[in-house]
């Protein structure tokens, strides 16, 4: 990268003014040492494009392993490259297949309750969303025979197939893929503001399963790409917000399969329910918060949260198959089909009125799950230390959907509370994810009839335990306390989704954060610089307190790049630092103000407002007798003030390396 | 602001290492005199958010001239503020009267041409957006009785009262207020898109005024408000490439008018044509843009082309009075009403489907106006050394044009072309737009039927001469040689005006600046660092060729705040860093690395996404055995780590105030 290689070959460890009082080797540097400003060496433009765009798309610079390598070798690494599994397969053994096997059979006991768990989700979004009547088809999904056995098995089916596509393709060794709850949530109120489920069942299901398809092009695209950088727009901040209000109004629309009500009516209109159902609903919830409390008070007994589900899940349906006779009122899962994932190509749809609304769900509920897949596999390598590639994730992801929206699967990602599960139960590789699938796969086959009797409240009951844990609090309080811009950003995505919708609430959130930079960058600090005692150096007065003003210097630090969107700002803002320290000196009768330097380290850029900025302050200064000193531009900084010719204005004492050669030579040359 | 007021009392004007060498007077430091990184003074949210919102909202501190004043002086002095005019009234005498009457009159002889210049302007985008046939209803305009006598007056009305009101409020005093072309343009444009003139000309009329007035709220409450930097995100590149792009527009518009078409039909017919008409429109063309090149090549003979205008007007004027016999073909302004503005409340329109059309023709116009008139202000304040306050300009532009819409006026502004006039012939106060005022006012009671026989051929010959001289191809070669990205804005406003709308065309490309913006914080440049030999000086070592890398260190600045939109890519980006310098040190066999530093000199801000990025950067270093430290935090940096405890985390021996002493202090750690 044309980097400088020379190097010293003893650094003096002591300070420099020091040593050369003790150390006459080195010669002395003459009394007036001013270092001059260099530009950076020159390149052609093409080059230059060509050197931001590696940085822009390539930050990683994934073609460093091929170097100085055999042909075989290179294509043994572009195997590995593009499939990780490649990496590990050869060093497979059977201790890790004992922990894969372990962590594996944990997360599929997790993923078989939340089958119906995930599509009760999609389902009561569309309720809260439209009030339609989603929710009672849900359950009575089956008996429409057009629809097969789409409904309520596709969250099981999702489990199945994506894993194994990932366990292929991704670089996270602990990711636990499966649906989530954010993916679903807004696929299903997007879906339904626009379709109406009960109407027009297949064609809801036909644009499920296109925009999963668009999802996994979206975001393989991203990662061919290497686009991955939008996701960082998605803050911390604004998901915490999202995942608080997510939760709140899947807890709200839950407690009303708690309480045994199917629907609501436009009117609110009290549906007489059963007392059976309550009792088992909040005899469960409070067996499955007991078990997360504790899991939370002693982090080493994790597996007794791990376990609540399924043997809620078991108990419930024995309990429900025991009274079955008594119990008319509790609502069960009923009669789940066997069989494995059927075909679903014939399922997408590719032209018609519909097809705009498929294209952004899938686009929204791509990034939202590629944000959450992405975040979760980072948590975990960085725990143990090693690295997830963003952009290979984001294939790995994309191809795992689009393979899924072929086999009946709607959105996968990688979620954050079965890898949690599969971290913790030890998992090593994505071989969990392979043992997984396959209890899955059993499950479809042979088990499926078992769950018959599992009555629909206890599904409720999980769903809430777990989007209460996404409350994160804490998090928020931190926010407010380190940044309350952020936290604002926060509350924004948590009020939005809450209130108004689940899209607007975040691109609300987004759109602060992006806000936050642009006010950033279009009201920058100044800040005045003070000479530390015996040093050279020179910093912020406000923030050092032994820092002392030079008499006839005004030394000011500008903080951010100089832009179009604040050049006006800066100007008018130099002034005034001009006009105050005058009015400084006259009250306290000091040495009258002669000189401004102005710190160019922190400017990173510059554009053309910036420079003809530059050039006006620098008149407006002289004509009021001021010189305008320019220290350490940075290098791209440099550069445009050349091309610009901007310098020439200038003149050679108008720039310097640092303020302290500026401060000496400039009093200097008073004295002379 | 809590700055620190000590000051040096002498500052050494040489080199501290010379000085300390020849004078033992001031103690030398310590051998290893570390500074301490401090933090800013404490102050509380509120007393924070106050500064941070003065400096937002106020960054010219209007309230500093009222300190330590009497009742009576700053009752004077909030006068002066509100109204500039009393500032130089006291002192107005007869010399500046009679330079203000000289450039009055002149820009006067400048509008009474543009009178129906401007609205032939309005009128040809109409024709050319929705091939209505506005324009030959406007010449027609007069036999509408309904209309009264408004549509071709307008321009002229425009002239009379907003630079009445503007003298009073207005703080430029080169500022030739008046009708302009961009504003001009867009409201035909965006009106005419949703309202036939032909069918509707009382509601395209009221629509026209209600925008007016909506502009002129809008822009006095920007004033208000305080947000004058929304205008700054109209860069001078994407104002370049708007002018070049509408000037197009204009010029090939008008060209239909040089050759006597009256109207293109759909199908793009020939209609009959007259001789008389191109031979007259060419012979004034030729003689305007002889005058044009006379002015731009000998600056002094500036009156040759302003005067050429009015020269024009008269010359064809008597031509056709003479031939009006002979040349039938030669289509002519017409019967032009005499008499003063009416009145025009009674048109305002503040209820009906259009209401929104009008309020947001009224935003889109106004922010233009207000560019320009801004930019204009400020391009003639510059070049006499005074300031114009940008929020006060907001509010005298607005309420200039809720007088105007009130008057029979539509939007005006500051123009460009009116302002250089007036700047050239003189012009030392706002008189001389009374002056201007005063003129028109003559014309419109007395001088209306000389303008009877006035070609609008010759109309067409003065537009295509104006809007020519916008076209700035060497501002968009300068904008080339220095920005690429700038270049790109303009380039993209220039071809989105031409050929897809003139909104639209605006939108792309300050949608290319702001993302030019967010490009720069979310891929923001970190360099490596090298020490200039015999100095404490740490610069980067791509920029200076002398700055040798130190053993065992690896010293990286990132140049951008840390932020949820960059935090991602800066760790991989530094971990690559790490990466490379390596493998470096592996083919060179030089001593290993053992320690990171990070300068945060130009790290102007940072969020929670960046706290835990150094955070996560910190534990990945501290496995591969590396150390991290941080040196030179700025102020809220610093009160932001030790806000979320990162600091504990750190140590006393991860902070330094700068490189040199950093690198010096682990190296002696490392001996001992």
């Amino acid at each position: 990268m044309g980097v400088n290689s020379n190097r010293v070959d003893h650094f003096d460890s002591h300070h420099p003014t020091i040593i050369r009082i003790s150390n006459s080797d080195p010669p002395p540097p003459p009394p007036m040492e001013i270092h001059r400003v260099s530009l950076p060496p020159h390149r052609s433009t093409l080059r230059k494009l060509g050197h931001r765009l590696a940085d822009v798309f390539f930050p990683d610079d994934p073609l460093h392993r091929f170097k100085n390598q055999t042909w075989f070798m290179k294509l043994l690494l572009a195997l590995q490259y593009f499939f990780p599994i490649f990496q590990w397969a050869p060093h497979y053994g059977l201790k890790l297949l004992r922990s894969d096997a372990v962590s594996g059979l944990t997360i599929a006991s997790l993923a078989i309750p939340q089958v119906s768990v995930l599509c009760s989700e999609i389902q009561s979004m569309c309720a809260l969303f439209l009030e339609t009547e989603y929710a009672l088809f849900l359950k009575k999904g089956i008996s429409y025979a057009k629809l097969a056995n789409l409904p309520p098995i596709i969250g099981l089916y999702s489990s199945f197939v994506p894993p194994l596509v990932y366990s292929l393709l991704g670089s996270s060794r602990h990711l636990g893929v499966g649906p989530v709850s954010i993916a679903s949530l807004v696929m299903g109120s997007m879906l339904s503001e626009n379709v109406s489920f009960t109407s027009q069942p297949i064609l809801y299901l036909k644009l499920a399963f296109t925009a999963t398809f668009f999802a996994g092009l979206f975001q393989a695209s991203l990662g061919i790409l290497r686009l991955g950088f939008v996701i960082d727009f998605l803050s911390k901040a604004t998901l915490v917000g999202f995942m608080a209000g997510a939760a709140i109004i899947v807890s709200l629309q839950q407690l009303k399969g708690l309480l045994g009500i199917t629907h609501f009516t436009a009117k609110m209109q009290i549906i007489p329910w059963s007392w059976q159902t309550i009792l088992l609903g909040f005899a469960f919830l409070a067996f499955l918060l007991a078990t997360r409390h504790i899991s939370l008070k002693k982090p080493k007994l994790f597996w007794v949260s791990a376990a609540a589900p399924l043997t809620s899940v078991i108990v419930s349906t024995i309990l429900v198959f025991l009274l079955r006779d008594k119990a008319h009122g509790i609502a069960i899962i009923g009669n789940l089909p066997k069989g494995l994932n059927p075909p679903s190509t014939n399922m997408l749809y590719f032209n018609g009125p519909y097809l705009a609304l498929a294209i952004k769900t899938g686009i929204v509920t791509g990034i939202l799950s590629l944000t959450e897949g992405i975040a979760v596999g980072r948590t975990f390598a960085a725990l143990k230390n090693y690295q997830v590639d963003g952009n290979k994730e984001m294939m790995a992801i994309g191809l795992m959907n689009i393979a899924g929206c072929c086999s009946s699967c709607y959105v996968t990602t990688g979620s954050f509370s079965r890898s949690a599960v599969n971290f913790n139960a030890g998992a090593q590789t994505a071989v969990s994810n392979i043992i997984m699938a396959s209890a899955v796969l059993v499950t479809l086959l042979f088990l499926m009839p078992l769950f018959y009797y599992t009555p629909n409240v206890v599904l409720a009951a999980i769903i809430i335990t777990a989007v209460i844990g996404l409350i994160d609090y804490q998090a928020a309080y931190k926010l407010w306390k380190v940044d309350k811009l952020d936290f604002l950003a926060c509350l924004c995505s948590f009020f939005g989704v809450l209130f108004i919708s689940v899209p607007l609430g975040l691109g609300i959130a987004v759109a602060i954060s992006v806000f936050k930079i642009l006010l950033h960058v279009s009201r920058p600090n100044t800040v005045v610089l003070g000479n530390l005692p015996g040093t050279q150096i020179f910093h912020n007065l406000n923030q050092y307190r032994e820092a002392l003003r030079v008499p006839s210097f005004l030394i000011l630090a500008v903080e951010s790049p100089i832009y179009f969107a604040n050049s006006t700002y800066l100007q008018e803002r130099i002034l005034r630092w001009v006009r105050e320290e005058e009015e400084r000196i006259k009250a306290n009768k000091e040495s009258t103000l002669k000189c401004i330097i102005l710190d160019m380290t922190a400017v990173t850029a510059i554009d053309t407002s910036g420079i003809d900025t530059l050039c006006e302050l620098r008149k407006t200064l002289e004509k009021r007798s001021f010189q305008l000193v320019l220290t350490n531009p940075v290098g791209n900084v440099m550069e445009k003030l050349h091309q610009s010719k901007i310098l020439d204005s200038f003149g050679m004492k108008g720039l310097y390396l640092t303020v302290g050669e500026a401060v000496a030579d400039i009093s200097m040359s008073w004295k002379a």
